[in-house]
């Protein structure tokens, strides 16, 4: 909003407000967890109105760069983690915003609702747009899952602006448009002006256009940015005495540089109080001293908003920077310290995923693909892929889209993973590098791999003495968990859902190995003291498969146990999705790693051998109560290889 | 079969064999647990041959009295313990079979398969009814969710025999008409004779009968009695020797008495044997000698079988009585002694209810009731009461049905509940005696409540003392269960579910009480230490409500976690079904006690201002690995009703 000067002129019209809600009337056939997850931007609001429960949301826009756009994703992520009620992404005319490319408006609010799982705003300007194109926008994000609209007017083209007879010349047009084509699927907000908007007649002017938005049906208002807490109160104050009742939600524009405020001034057309002023001049080539006393600024007006006992929420001019709005958020204690998951991996705002309450653990560590490649899914099977549903999983092919790429450019991966591997034990040192944090030979340190784009979790970390061990030895391990046996759901590494209840794992163990070590491994694995205890799938890329699962049934890993609730078990084990995650978790050496080296090289034909050779193997310890014996049956097999001839 | 003679004879034709089996082909919502429950009696007794495990089936006649199908019910019950692969029920043409009357064989039947839970055959003969009669009567059958016939020719009527040239001459028309009409349906048993037919031309004449009937589309056999296992065996070679391959059952008829002994013997036309007559007839008096002996002999006769190699199975012919039988198969060890229970509750065998998995707590005491209330239903929602579905429970009227009724007579019931009641005390007294089991002021033991047809159940014992404590201070318990903290799913008391699981329940407590009780307890239920631990709903007989579950989610407190499986969660507390629930237990104060009583009698006025005026409570423990805090709730309750000041 900030990057865009708005129109808070309207025309004066008898509005049709928002119709009833339509909320989804379908069966829902999971037990919800998380209310927040069925409720609309504009109930969740009301919601921490009337429970007093302070609140933020960030503002955010479009990136230049394919790039910048993997950068701002990961922003999404870790700033997600703070608790924003919503984030928004602005709408930039002239970046062609509601095409598909991997910078517009439209895809990076795609991202941020569907794989950040952010619940989000996508801003839309209306001037110099026909109805046509508006609708197809609006109905392009519908279908990628968004919810909610900022309606703007937009800058006009030209110096002088004149009406267009059946054009959308102002943002009520546009708020009666999509009021009109889509009924109240959307919720809607407008842009406030707390000193009116520099365009209208006068200060009281702006204030009717503001009350005729509202009453054309939207949800609630979120302001210009100001320099003075009284001049939002007053502002919101004023928009009472006119009988705006609808949520007004303060910009909060946290100064972090002397160019970024001057380029603001002059869109905005606001003026920088004197007092500023006086304190910037002085330090103006000073960055740091500036953002300094941008945060300190910035949250001394938010406490006076806060203390007001006005405003539960406040909304953030990010300017796609992380480190001055988190410091704000923390020093008024409203950033999520202690995020609290609902479900043990990270839940997508897409409408339609609501009811989603089960994934396969496979995709653990790349709950991205997981989304993409079950985009299409009508219905997320209760733990039922194997038993006749069977939905298709997408195409490999669409995971070369950007954001599920390595965020990590091609040289710093040679780095990482090898600029010449010369045996399949170069290939075991990354894993075990990446495992034990400790560099590689030639210094680098080892943070991503080709199915882990994170270093490793805080959980797995639990057992990375043992995976050091074994990837030494080619178990070469992609994804594991501990078993746990009742911890309370508060725990801050394993816990998920509401407060008071338990959370339970059974030990999981995922990873590539040669065919030799397959020998070994069923010998073990057949023993008596695991044969009843432990399920295994052990699959090669040609889909030659060999389990001791009795049928196609999932196996629960991760379940919890709330205060009146259903039993929730958001992870699985089943074979038929095993298949799925089979194809790209062997397609990821070839094209993530292999693909790093020359054709014909000694590097790549050995990540090739890898590809073609080894097997994929899960392990799962049934027996959750006693010590997981996962590591046991490796153990047993390094034995059983080294004294070949004694069993 | 004992109670009929067959015909053997039947037309040669070509058959149109057994089709494709007709499997349900809809989606299946639950993990299924148990094998056998999609199962067809064929594949369950194929399996068993396959794998060698021995088994055996019981054979019961439809009782004469509605008193005598009550008490056949409740042997159903006990003998369905011992683990029958299944039980059949005879066809009794004069008793008006296929009607709805209470004796009629349909009926007893579909008692069996629904409510008890039992793999059911029914018998059905041809001779002397129209195509239309018998089509009409499978049609019945099939609706009812019986799925096994046992296709018999049935007496001739009058002295000689004619052959009609349109109707059901031979059983083999019946198997002929089934496979016709029915297709693949049922399952079709025929009737073997190890002596041949006493109306066959020759033994010989009757195996190629036989063969005839298998060709048609019989699945197994099932033979006549014999005394020798020579015999039998020499019967099984003859027909393997034909080409006949189907499973072939021996019958075993353990004599149990002198009459009934002859009786057969007239019946059958079958000879006694010299060697048995020699030890029978000096002890015809005798009742309980001849019983020992007959023991003897059967499981003698039984373990030769067995021994041979040729036979996995015994059908046994109980005369409807319990004794003889169970001790045979005692000795030969095939009855289940600890008989595994696939889930907490009793599964009904009605195919449409294959995926039912889960049940809320209410009716455990009352399963019938509950099946009865729910026949109609089409789905059994996964503890999906509360969300949308809801599905209407059966009219309350309905369980006036004979086998929901109480199985003692009024003159007991008065006996154990008060032939005159003094006081709302007077009714505590009988709550606290049947759970003491101590004898009433009148010397009478209390073995049942209008809610509980049964002892107290032996989880349900572990928590006696405490019981019998609060209902002496009118706390009138009427459903319980302890928590449990992941116990060996073989645990003989609490156990459930396939071997190698761990079983879990939260804390339950159900009960009457006094509008002063609930005053005080709804006070202590606010305490800070339960408000977030304990649910509870409170309800009158006006539906007057009080609850502190956030919305209308049900709360898992039962369930089981298995080695490759999902979670099961076999009972639930669900708000919706709880109203349901609430209606049937305040009926029962009414119609099974209160009407005891004359009208306007202070007895009866006694039990209608406790139906009027008490409110039915459940409690729910959610800490189910702390020690249950139920207990202390009622404790507390009392506490502050003993000084009402200091609060």
């Amino acid at each position: 909003m900030v990057n865009e000067a708005h129109s808070a002129s309207s025309r004066s019209e008898g509005s049709s407000s928002g119709s009833e809600s339509s909320k989804d009337s379908s069966r829902c056939s999971t037990p919800v967890l998380d209310a927040e997850r069925h409720e609309r931007l504009r109930e969740k609001m009301r919601r921490r109105y009337d429970s007093g429960d302070k609140w933020f949301s960030l503002e955010f826009f479009p990136p230049r760069t394919a790039n910048g756009a993997v950068n701002l994703i990961s922003r999404f992520d870790r700033m997600g983690m703070g608790g924003p009620l919503f984030i928004d992404v602005t709408w930039h005319p002239a970046g062609d915003p509601g095409s598909d490319k991997e910078t517009s408006s439209m895809i990076i609010a795609n991202t941020a609702v569907n794989y950040c799982g952010l619940e989000t705003v996508l801003h839309m300007t209306c001037c110099n747009q026909t109805k046509e194109e508006i609708t197809g926008h609006l109905q392009k994000a519908k279908r990628l899952g968004l919810k909610n609209i900022m309606a703007l007017r937009g800058d006009p083209i030209g110096e002088e602006w004149e009406e267009e007879v059946e054009g959308f010349n102002y943002a009520v047009d546009l708020v009666k448009h999509i009021r009109c084509e889509f009924d109240d699927y959307f919720d809607i907000c407008v842009a406030g002006y707390p000193k009116g908007h520099p365009e209208a007649e006068s200060y009281e002017a702006d204030l009717r256009h503001l009350k005729e938005k509202v009453s054309a049906g939207a949800d609630f208002i979120i302001t210009q940015l100001f320099f003075r807490s009284e001049t939002f109160l007053a502002f919101m104050k004023d928009c009472q005495a006119i009988g705006i009742t609808c949520p007004i939600v303060p910009g909060i524009f946290p100064i972090q540089g002397y160019h970024s405020l001057r380029q603001l001034v002059k869109l905005s057309k606001l003026e920088v109080p004197q007092e500023i002023k006086e304190v910037i001049e002085p330090i103006k080539d000073n960055d740091a001293a500036i953002r300094n006393y941008g945060v300190e600024l910035a949250a001394s007006m938010c406490r006076e908003l806060l203390d007001s006992g006005m405003v539960s929420g406040l909304h953030f001019y990010t300017l796609n920077r992380e480190v001055a709005t988190t410091e704000i958020l923390k020093r008024l204690g409203i950033w999520k310290e202690d995020p609290r998951r609902p479900l043990p991996w990270a839940v997508s705002a897409h409408p339609k995923r609501r009811v989603e309450d089960v994934r396969p653990i496979f995709w653990a560590s790349r709950p991205k693909s997981y989304i993409h490649r079950t985009q299409e899914w009508d219905d997320f099977p209760n733990g039922r892929w194997g038993n006749s549903s069977s939905p298709a999983f997408g195409e490999l092919k669409d995971y070369y889209l950007f954001y599920l790429k390595s965020k990590s450019p091609r040289e710093e991966l040679l780095k990482m993973w090898g600029e010449e591997l010369t045996s399949e034990e170069s290939v075991f040192e990354v894993f075990t590098c990446y495992i034990s944090r400790e560099p590689n030979r030639e210094g680098h340190k080892v943070t991503c791999l080709p199915w882990n784009d994170d270093p490793l979790a805080a959980e797995t970390n639990l057992l990375k003495e043992q995976l050091d061990k074994v990837n030494r030895r080619g178990i070469l391990t992609i994804n594991s968990q501990p078993n746990i046996n009742g911890r309370p759901s508060t725990d801050p590494i394993v816990g998920w859902g509401p407060s008071g209840g338990y959370v339970f794992q059974k030990a999981y163990l995922e990873f590539f190995t040669s065919s030799e070590n397959i020998t070994a491994l069923l010998k073990v694995l057949k023993m008596k003291k695991y044969e009843l205890r432990v399920n295994y799938h052990i699959v090669n890329v040609r889909g030659e498969n060999i389990t001791n699962a009795p049928d196609l049934q999932p196996n629960a890993v991760t379940w919890g146990i709330f205060p009146g609730r259903e039993i929730i078990q958001p992870t699985v084990v089943d074979p038929v999705s095993f298949m799925y995650w089979k194809d790209e978790a062997f397609a990821l050496w070839i094209e993530q790693w292999a693909k790093l080296y020359e054709e014909e090289s000694p590097s790549r034909m050995i990540i090739q051998y890898i590809h073609d050779n080894y097997y994929l193997v899960n392990l799962v310890d049934n027996e959750f109560p006693l010590e997981n014996c996962l590591w046991q049956v490796v153990e047993d097999t390094f034995e059983l290889l080294n004294c070949p001839t004694e069993q």
